[in-house]
């Protein structure tokens, strides 16, 4: 009962925060984060940063740290084996109840065998292996990213994860 | 046995059909196929015929139809579950094993909720559902597919699915 109420508290505040940092003024809540982008990146480059702050962010039990690796949108899709969650809220909340709740924990993250496609200016594939070394196991998978580039930065606009 | 053997003569015959409609010279292999790109046909509407072409084929039995809107390379990759594999060689005996070898069935397959992303003229994403009509059982899952715009038509690069 505790931990779900923490969890409620730690979403709570995710979202507070997220709406603080508002759509695109996330360039406010993050400074130095890989989400400003120098025009002297590559998109290659800005995207592999992208994802080695999620796992940084992860590694810390920073979820939104984690979570600012996606595009805060309604719009953004997660496909992970049957299931289809639309929207950043919606993929926020399947994360916090997966590794945040009553019992659970965030493990530590890796991926490897990493491949980014850019496929113009504004969008890149990134295709690789995830897996999280747990106190008790090692949950793993295969994951297919699509990255937009918006005003202020490269973001995850779908995810495809199984394992 | 009888069945393997079956699934070898089948496999063998569609490497050797492949083989021969070379790459790209499909043209000469499946005239009237939508992997004959018309100039006046968006690059959606072409994307979406494969897809359509794909359906109908399996929905056949015909393997080889279903097979021809992969990219015919050992590039082509092909995510499943923890499982990646490396190849359209690679590809179609999996395919081969897990429905047409010793007691698999090919169900019939349909496709829904698709959406086509054009990211280039060259590139776009579909995200859709999955569905397999078995005698007993309905399969079914999720897919993220890349295709690519090669000089003959619209092939699928990476195809990600789950279920």
């Amino acid at each position: 009962m505790r931990h779900t109420l923490l969890a409620s508290v730690i979403l709570t505040c995710l979202c507070l925060s997220a709406a603080d940092a508002g759509w695109p003024g996330r360039r406010r809540s993050c400074p130095g984060s890989s989400l400003l982008v120098a025009p002297d990146v590559s998109p290659e480059d800005a995207v592999r940063r992208v994802l080695s702050d999620q796992v940084a962010a992860w590694n810390k039990g920073d979820l939104q740290g984690f979570m600012a690796g996606y595009w805060i949108s309604p719009d953004l899709s997660f496909f992970s084996g049957k299931e289809r969650t639309r929207g950043w809220q919606a993929t926020l909340e399947r994360y916090v109840k997966k590794y945040r709740s009553e019992g659970k924990e965030m493990g530590k993250l890796t991926f490897s065998e990493l491949t980014v496609d850019v496929h113009s200016p504004e969008a890149a594939l990134v295709r690789g292996r995830w897996e999280l070394e747990m106190s008790k196991d090692k949950p793993g998978g295969l994951f297919t990213l699509i990255f937009k580039r918006f005003p202020d930065g490269w973001r995850i606009v779908h995810d495809h994860t199984s394992g």
